[in-house]
Order: structure tokens, then C-alpha cells, then sequence
């Protein structure tokens, strides 16, 4: 093994959900180590968040720009390599374009930006620095979710028809109170952008679909809600959908699914099969054939080779999301590496979500608006 | 136990699926005796099936139409007290109204009939003559669909506000063969009607739909799809709806989806609390709450009235389909007896489907087909 | 067709459970009609039970003796041709001795007679009437437990290593008052025989090990327990067993297992695969290999022939536990017939547990007792 | 946060499997880092290993005893905290004993040694040396295990009747070749002491039983088996268990129940509910109740706090295996930073598994074979 990989952070303190698992999911391997952050947009309370995180107080920054202009001036050996974003949405562009800016790889929490103008440009800065971008769709990051895109590349539904996907989650359905911090930023429109749910959960929902049957969104129905009074954005959101390859399908997603937990679950129907994944148990992986009985995949099972690589531990020790989370560190963590050596480190080569699926992302996430706002039955996506 | 009820059938010779369903429902309570039939629209196929079912010879009929004539001139307490109508969609409406014209009252397979107009003129012949008719909705006789029913209606769940209620097989994913009797009526429009799936079980699942939340599809936004190629017919149907109570939804349908046997599940959401039900483990309604664990209710349990009084036998025996289709037959056959007595046998006193269902259900296969052909959004339902 | 066979019960009057799952088991198919009965011990209580369920009044018995002096003086044609016992355990052996006497065929609830003395006099008389019997080990009827059998028949798990057989049942969890008449004579040894738990359901749980298998339990270790205070038989066992074909396993039964409903489950496993059977989702067996995914088989699938005979409808339209107890029924029947005709109706041929089933289950209820009550780890079975 | 504890590591170099899972356990929480190893017992592949994983080359060591040399010659802040020992069965004891002897606490890999005797030994020199001993078990590290623990200890359950604990696996299920490393030293004597199956897993079951219900066995009565010729070690057994609180059981392991993967579960019976766990499905703890419906509580939902310090992340984001062992290591850490305060640093007060685990889990692998060895049914442990 090389030397450890050396990380900066942005947001994630104290009270934060995402930044204690980007952690986790740095830290697994052993090839990453946290050696910086401004782990708020509060001085004092970045300060405070990097101490109980062990950093050096020299690298402990009261602010990301503070943080980017002093790693830069930091030897090579000792600066660090790439930064973790773990803002609220609307930080995600401003310190993405400073980091690429400086010179640091991203990694950033998803949506890539506060809406589709913003992640067009970050888009066209990534290309222009040259440098690298990985957006964490966890779920993509799954074996049992790479095992299913490999399934469908190979052909074995035969030609697809059908996909339904689904994200429930019960924990915004009451009016939350004022001290419930992730509550509050994601039903602010300013930080959390022109869609609640579906800007949140909708979008990982799509990009799964779009990872495991490798084509895309290009049309959509859309009717969005928000079932909790003086809600500013929507909690809920039910599609139809029209896939490239002829698919159709179903995105649906709510906030306020009484009694779910984290329920994303899909089903991909194909002409020769279909297939079924629940990420709430994700070391399985049922198919189900025409006319041959159904059977049921495992992790670490007799798998194809890329399901095989994001795997741990042997069979029957149940894998979970904060492996499924440093899949997705890990193999950015082996394009940093390949760019370092001045190899190839493209998010296809890697297997990790690169901007693209950032703009796309974002493009779904309006064209949702869009069809709600709309008495047409279809919108078509552009981007 | 008063003498058994007598019955008539209508199809369900050799070679069909449903007939023998319907005997087996009807025979498991020993409340009811097949005495006569006609059971194919072939005189010769009528006879033959008629001996294998050890049906008298003077009571098996060549004709539906012979068979009524014949059964009148009958002493009351030999003839049939109601007819069975098992054939393909087409015939249910003239056989309906002849054994309503004659007397009768029907049990009939669904779709009620083969388009809406039939179905409001069905309405009136019933509502006309006084007689009795029941649609078998098998699905609502399922035990704890009728727990769910009497959960929310005692405002368990909270105000509702979604229901995604799905239906999938995959019997018809491939292009089938002319031998398959039961595939090629269903895919013929002049037998089936003007919708394949949703007509088939696109209508089970949104009859199921309203028969739990106790309120009505209003409005539809529809995608209607035919994989199969050179199929003429929907072979597969999703759809945006809006019920009555601010509920939105999806309902959603396929008779293409590989691999799926007989799939129909329903997932209903309040502000309070959630429910789950599926068809093929029938004997588990778990239940989702706000701040509490997971609840399974089971068959047979702690359940309320109207689920025990459909219940045969003590928990962890499941029961099945047949039993729920013999509980839709049982209660008829309750409501039969209580006509005979004079008094009320309303579908709301004996919990069967009812003519309302009929006319109800053909709106919404209607609703469908028009949702799908416009470029509007949104489909209104006036029936 | 031919005529429907003529039944009739004894036992299985008011307040008694089994009684009317033979009922519904024995109508479902329209094979069978019930035409004469002794209803209960009490000359009164026989009588009502009769005409509540229908039976005309000469032939609604106030005792099986009546009955069967009665009956033989019937012309043929209307004469019953077999007896359903569904007494209380006790009465099993005098009234099948009756019948047998009486020239009856006979099919009667389990365990065959109170001990194991009893079950060899009485396979003797079996064999020297010539005459019929069957014993309702019903869980043997399910689609997917024959299908299981044949598996293993066909050597798809390899050579037999391990069975693992458990019954659990919580409804003798408390101390039960009088009112509750199952419990009362279940928990009485001069009602129930030597063993309370064990004989009830110990003994489905070894015949369903030794039906799959095609193996028999030579070898055995057992502890038996009362839990609650003051009864007079086990009300749990568990106990390890050896079985020819160098198998060896588990043999677990329990009525105290608080909040289990009817838990019966098996797992075999083979030097190639295993299989594992839950009664509570009796439609799926599951079948574990080597090198190779999980598979999942399902009633009315693409199974073998043994199965397919005994399903009655298709693929996820769910079986249960009375169309389970339907196939033992028409398997006899169909095995009347046959004897009717002169040809071979043996258990074998038509698939029915016979007399042979019921003198083992009650050499094994005999055996756990004993190695119970021994020092030495092993008893040996004779029987 | 303090600084990171030091590690060292014994064993686990390449082609280890436990190794890598230690080392992944340790990073997660980022409050432990490994600083020195001796990786394999040959000096050369010793050193490779540590390449491999980044350690600088003069800690680095070919040897335990080398390592526990130099390391006590550095400086208090450099030193490691303590060793983990990840080396087959056979040198547990002896590492373990030089670490003490050099006064590093110690997390041992499981069983605590080759035999008993050796326990006894090791556990007198713990509480001689007055340092710290965990002992990996695994599985009591997974949140619903905690919480399962703390509800029979608040009484939910009642009395306690019965426990029903199997642990399955089917990899050794054929005759290994030499290949495979992690079998040699499984099924040879010599390393891994006088049981295989019952001393690797069944261990692990024993301890889970315990765990829960905080009782003991007391007495036994096994059957091993070696199901694949030539193999000199048990890969099977069962036994039934007699506990403390007059509870009665199954132990159940098998290492060729064929198609299993590491399916260990747990059953608890009390007089007033049952519970259930399964390790493969961790996240779900299922109880059921006597008249009222099964619940199913879930890691990170309402639970008890012993069970949310031991969670990381929200319900529905499923935990796995990793961070079961983590939760070991954690509680490890924490109790090392308590005695480095002069604090109390009990396994009682930090819940992790102590030398009196390990001198039990080895009287019961003892136990186990001296049973099977005996034509009495039970045998007693004195430990």
C-alpha cells in the first residue's frame, strides 16, 4: 500500500448527519486520512468540531477559503490531496469551484449543486482544472447494486422494459420544531434548492435506476406534494417516466411515508427476467426468470468480478451502507492514485459518479418541478 | 344449517381456469350445490363438461338461454336459486341480464361487463328487478384486506394521504401460442374489452385500492404499453391517480413483468401510520408507526370482527385464495338467504361486491384508456 | 365423474376445531359428501351437531355404534362408504376397530390410537379386513413438501447429512381455565395418551422428516418438559435423533413456545444442497447448493409431477393449509376408488400416510417418553 | 477526541481472512491506529505483510517476541497500547501470554486458547498482571443482540423457557484441498484444538445464548460428527442444553450444512414473548408477544440506550458485520482509556467479552467432546 491518501473537509461538525459517515467511510480502508477541515460556516464552531475530531490546530481552519489558501502553501508531501464536501446544498458549488480553483479533487455530497445553471458551470470548471469530481450516490457504491448493472450488461433480462423505483422515508412526517438542524435546512428552499424530497432522496432514486440499467431519463410525469401544512417544498413526489432504450417506468419518493424507515428499493423488468433490490437488505439480490425458478444473489457469493472488488468479507457477513459508502471513497480514493501517476482516473474506469451524473442529477431534479408545474402529460429532459 | 343454496353456471367448461375456481369457492362451506349448468358457449363442449362434473342430464344445458327457460318451469325448491357467470368478458353482460330478466340473482366474474355503457345499463336491470349481484373482487375476501379495511376506517392510520397499489404477473411476457384458450381471449378485444392488463387486473387492484381506504379514484394520468410486439391490447399500465380524502397514488399493473406470478400488493400511508399487504403471503398486514415498532398482524389473530368472521381456522394454518374467494361466496350466499327472508341484503350489509363495484370498475378501465390517449395530465372520472 | 363418495364422521361436533377442517378438506373438491354422522359422545350434543350441519334426521346418530349397525342395513348406493374419526384421542382405536368390523373404510385424525400397543392390534386388524386407512398427517398434503420429497428422491441434495424438524406452537403458553376444550383433553392423559406436546405435534413434525426424507428415526435422545405448573404432560420436547441412512438431527416440539402460531418447520441438508419448508409460507421451498445462487421454488411452478397433482390452482394464487388437508382426502378417495374397482389403493400408490405411519408415530411418541425418563443417551426404536 | 490508541498485531498477514477484519474493525472510528505487527509466524512473509499494509520498517517485525522487545524500549507516547492477536487457535495463548507478560493489553482473536487448561493459565495471569483481555466475540457486538439482551433483562419476556441457538455454515462442506489455508488450520487438531466446528462456531452460539439471557450452561448433551471422510475433526454437532434459570435448549453448529453461509441465529422463549435474531439479517430483532402482534424492532429505531451507543447511523441505513466488530473494538478502546485514567475498565462496565468468557467457552468446547465421547445423557461443566 502507498501512503495514506490526505483529506480536507468542509462542513460535517457538530449536529451534522453526513459528515461523521463520509468519515466512517474515509476511514475504513486505511488509505484515507482526515488531516484537515472548516467543518462549519460558523468560525467558532468549526474550531471546537476539529478539535473533538483530533485535528492539528494549525490545520483546524476557521473557513474553507482559509483552508484552501493555507494547504496550498503547504509542501506537497504534507498538503492534502482532495476535499470531502459536506455542506448543505447551496455551499456544495461555491466550495466545489474554490476547491477546483486552489487545485484539490472534490468529493461532494449530492445534489452537485443548488440548482441545474450551477451544476453546468461546475461542470465546465471540472473539464477546464482537469481535475477530479465524485458526487457520493452511495447506493451505487452497493455490490449487490454493481451486481445488478452487470446483470443487465450482460444481457441476461434480455432487452429491458420496465423500471420501478422507489425511495420512502417516514422522518419528515409530522411539522419538525426548530431543533431538528438536517430537518430544517432540507425544507429551506434557500439551502436546499427548488425540490425538498425529491432534490434529496428522488435523485439518488433516479441515478440508481440510471446506474443499474445504464441508460437514461429522458421524459417525465411528474406530481409533487407536500403533505405537511406551511411546507415550503415538496415532501413527496410520484412520476412516470420514459427511459432511453424504450423503458418505462416509476419514480416515486416521499418524506412522509408513515413508518418507513430508508426504503429504496427497485425493480427492472426485462424480456428474458427481472430483478428486484432492497437496500434496507442489500446483500441479496433476487432475480426472477421466465419460466426457471427464482433465485436469490448474495454478496461475496459466486458474483462477477466488479460486485466481487466492492466486497469485504466473506459470504453470510452481512455487508452494510457504511461499506457500500467507502466503496464509492475507495475507488475515488484509486483514481486519485491512477491521476497522481498520470493514468486514467475517469469516474467509467473507476466505477465512481462523476459530474455528469452531478448535471444530469440536477436536470432531473427541475425537470420534476417543471412537469408538476405543467398541465402537459410529458417533459422532456435536455440535459 | 339451512338446505344449501342451489346454483346455476354459465362457462367454466373444460379448459378454462375460472369455472373450477368458482366450484371450489362455492363447494368449501357446503353451503351451496352445483344442480345445473351450461358450461360452454359450444353446445357439444356444454354436455361433455357438464357429465364430468356429474351434473344430472336433465340439468345440463346446451345453452345459457336454455338453461333459464328450462330452470323456471322448475318447482322452487328444486330449481337454482343463482347463476355463476364464469365466461369471457364479452358474454357477462347478456347472460347477467337475461338471468336478471328471468329471475335470477348473478354472481359474476369481472370486469361487470365489456364496456362502461354496458355496465350502467347492467346497473339499472339490476336496480330494476331487485335481484342480487355480486362481482367477484376476489381479492377484498382475503381476511386481513379486511382487517386493513376496518384499521383505517377506524382512523388508525391517521388522514391518509397515499396509496400505491400494484398488480404484476408475467404470464403474458412472451408472444403465446394459439393453444393457450386463456391468453388468447384476453388479448382479443372483441372478448376482452377495450383494455388488456388494466382491464384483467388493473381493475383487481384499484377495486382493492378503494375497498381498503374507503374512497374513490377521481382522477388519472395513465400510461398504457404493449410489449408483446403485434399484441392488441395494453399488456402493461402505470398510472398517477387521485382519490377521494386528498389521497394521491399510484396504481400500477403488468402482465409482462418476467418472472412475477400472481403479485398484487397495496401499500397505504397516513399521517399516523402505514399498512402493507400482498397477496402471495395473504396472512400478514404489517402495519408501520410513527415512533413505535413494526407491527404483523396475522390471520386468525387479535383481528377485528370483520376479519375473524372470514377467518376459518386458527392462526398460523394459512389460508389462501380459495378461502377468499369462498368468503365473497359465502357472504353472496348469506345475502341470498336474508332475500329469501325479506330483509336487507345490500352489498354493505353482507361485504360483497355490488353492481356499484361493477359500474365503478368499467369507469376507470374507461379512465384509463382516454388518460392514455390524451396529452393532458389529468383524467377525470365522472362514473 | 363419477358419484360423489359417502361420509361419515365421527366426533367433530359443536366446540370442536378439527372436526370442521375435516369438513371443509373433505367438500372442497366435490368429491366427497357427508351423509351420516355421531357427531359427539354426548347422545344429545351428537344429535344437534348433526342437524345443524345439515344431516337428515334417520341418519344423524347419537352414537357410532348406532351408526354403523345402521348404516350396514343401507342399500349399497346410499350406504357411507368410509368413517372420518375425529374424536378426542382415546376413542381413536374403539371406533376404528368398529369400523373396521362394520366393513368401513376408515381415515382418522392423528395419532392412529392412544399407545403403541393399540396402533399394532390395530394394524393387524387393517390387514386382515383388507379394508382401508388412512391417518391425516396433513402437512405431507402440501404441494411443496412432496415436491421437496422428490427432490431428495431424486438425489438432487446428494447423500443425507442433517434433518432438522421443529414444531412450535404458543398456545399452552398459561395455564388454561376449563372453558378452553382442546387444551382440556390435550393436557389429559387419559384423553390424550402418555405424551401431551409430543404426541400432538411431535409426531407431524417426525412423519414430515421421514415423508421427505424417505428415511426412518431409529435412534433418539430426548427431554421432555412441562413448563406450566400442574400439568400432566409435556407441554415441550427436544430431542436428537439418528436415522437410517446415516442422518442425524433434530427433533423440536413445543406448545409453550410463546407467541409461535402453528411454526412447523423443516431443513434437510445433503452433501450437494439443502432445502428448507415453512408451513406459515407453505408455497415456497427453498433449496440451498454448493457452488450455485439460492433458488426459490413455488406451488403450480414448473415443478415435478407428484407436486403439480396435488395443486389445485396457479402460480401465486396461494395454497393452504385446508387445500393441504384436501389432497390427503382426495388421495384417499381417489384410493376408495380404485379399491372399489379391485385394483391396488395402497398408501404408496395414492400417496396417503397409512397404518404403517400410525404404528411408527407411536413407537417414536413411545420412544421419547422412555429415553425421557432414561440415564442413556440413546434409545433404540422397534417399531 | 484523545489521540489515537496504538496497535499492535500478531498474525493476520497475507492470506489471512480475520486478519484484514480486525484491522477493519479498528480504522472505522478512527480511534485506534495499527503501528506495529508481526504478521505471520515466518519471518519473511511477516515482513512482506507489513509492506504491504504501510507499517514503517523498524516496526516492522518478524517475530511476536520481537515485537514485544522493541516496543517496550520505546517511548510511553510512541509504545503501542495493545496487541491483537489474529493467529490460529494454537498460539493465542502463547502470544497472549508474552503480551501480558510485557504489559500490553490484549484483544485476542476467539476461542482464548487450545484448551482449557490453557484458559485457566491465561485467565490467572490476567488478573495477575491486573491488564486488560478482550476476547472478539463477534456477534454480541451487533446492536439488536444489546437490545435483544436488555429486554430479557428489563423482564419483558418473563421467566425464561428456552433457547434455541444454531449457527450454520456449509464451506467446509466437501473435502478441502491444500489450498485453502483458512481450512487446513480449521479441521487440524495440532492448531486448532480438540473440535473444529464445535470449538470455531459453536463457540460463538454458546456465547451468543448466554449473552442474551444472561444465564449459563450447565449441562450438556452432544453428538459431533464428522460428516467428510478423513476429516479428524468434528464439522458437526448438536446438543441439548440445560442453562441456568431452569432454561432448556439447542446448541446447534454445523460447518457442511450445505448452502448455509454464516447463518447464525437465536431464539428466546419466556413465559410472556419470544424473540428472535438473525446475524444475516442484523438489523431486525422480531418479538412476539402472547396475545398480542409480533413487533419488529430495528437498529437505530426507539431502543434502549445499551443498543444506540452501539449504532452508528440512522434506521434504515443497515449495519453490518464490520461494525459489529467495530463495536468490539470500540468498547475495547474506551475501556483502555478508562484504565490509562486509573478508572474502572470491566468488561461489565464497558460490555465487551473478558477472559471469564473464554475460560467458559473453552469448558464448553471440552464439555461438548467429552459428552459425545459418553454413553450418559448429560454431562456437567464445572467452569
Amino acid at each position: 500500500m502507498n501512503k495514506k491518501l490526505k483529506m480536507g473537509m468542509v462542513g460535517g461538525g457538530q449536529g451534522a448527519f453526513i459528515g461523521s459517515v463520509h468519515r466512517f467511510a474515509a476511514a475504513l480502508d486505511s488509505e484515507i486520512e482526515l488531516v484537515c477541515g472548516a467543518f462549519s460556516s460558523s468560525p467558532e464552531k468549526a474550531i471546537s468540531s476539529g478539535k473533538e475530531l483530533g485535528i492539528t490546530d494549525r490545520r483546524n481552519y476557521a473557513s474553507y477559503e482559509e483552508m484552501f489558501e493555507q494547504e496550498m502553501l503547504l509542501d506537497e508531501a504534507e498538503r492534502m490531496d482532495f476535499v470531502a464536501i459536506v455542506t448543505p446544498n447551496h455551499m456544495h458549488y461555491p466550495v466545489a469551484c474554490a476547491a477546483l480553483n486552489a487545485g484539490f479533487h472534490v468529493i461532494s455530497d449530492k445534489p452537485a449543486t443548488l440548482d441545474l445553471d450551477e451544476a453546468i458551470k461546475l461542470s465546465k470548471l471540472v473539464n477546464k482544472t482537469n481535475l477530479l469530481f465524485c458526487l457520493t450516490h452511495t447506493y451505487t457504491g452497493y455490490p449487490m447494486v454493481k451486481e445488478a448493472k452487470d446483470i443487465i450488461r450482460q444481457g441476461k433480462l434480455g432487452k429491458l422494459r420496465k423500471v420501478i423505483v422507489e425511495y420512502t422515508q417516514g422522518w419528515l412526517s409530522e411539522a419538525q420544531d426548530e431543533s431538528n438542524k438536517q430537518a430544517a435546512w432540507r425544507t429551506n428552499p434557500a439551502m436546499s434548492g427548488i425540490s425538498g424530497c425529491m432534490g434529496d432522496i428522488g435523485s439518488h432514486a433516479a441515478n440508481l435506476a440510471e446506474y443499474i440499467t445504464s441508460e437514461s431519463i429522458e421524459q417525465l410525469c411528474a406530481e409533487l406534494t407536500s403533505f405537511v401544512p406551511n411546507r415550503l417544498l415538496d415532501d413527496d413526489g410520484i412520476a412516470l417516466i420514459k427511459m432511453s432504450g424504450d423503458i418505462n417506468g416509476i419514480l416515486h419518493a416521499s418524506q412522509v411515508a408513515t413508518g418507513e424507515e430508508n426504503n429504496l428499493t427497485i425493480r427492472v423488468y426485462g424480456e428474458k427476467g427481472g430483478l428486484e433490490w432492497h437496500q434496507q437488505e442489500p446483500n441479496s439480490l433476487i432475480l426472477k426468470w421466465l419460466n426457471e425458478p427464482m433465485q436469490i444473489l448474495r454478496t461475496a457469493g459466486n458474483n462477477t468480478s466488479i460486485s466481487l472488488v466492492n466486497t469485504r468479507i466473506p459470504m453470510g457477513h452481512p455487508e452494510g451502507y457504511l461499506e457500500a459508502f467507502a466503496n464509492i471513497y475507495r475507488n475515488f480514493a484509486q483514481a486519485i492514485r491512477a491521476y497522481q501517476q498520470g493514468k486514467d482516473a475517469s469516474p467509467q474506469t473507476f466505477d465512481y459518479p462523476g459530474i455528469n451524473d452531478g448535471v444530469h442529477g440536477m436536470a432531473i431534479i427541475e425537470g420534476l418541478v417543471k412537469s408538476h408545474q405543467s398541465d402537459e402529460k410529458w417533459f422532456t429532459l435536455n440535459n
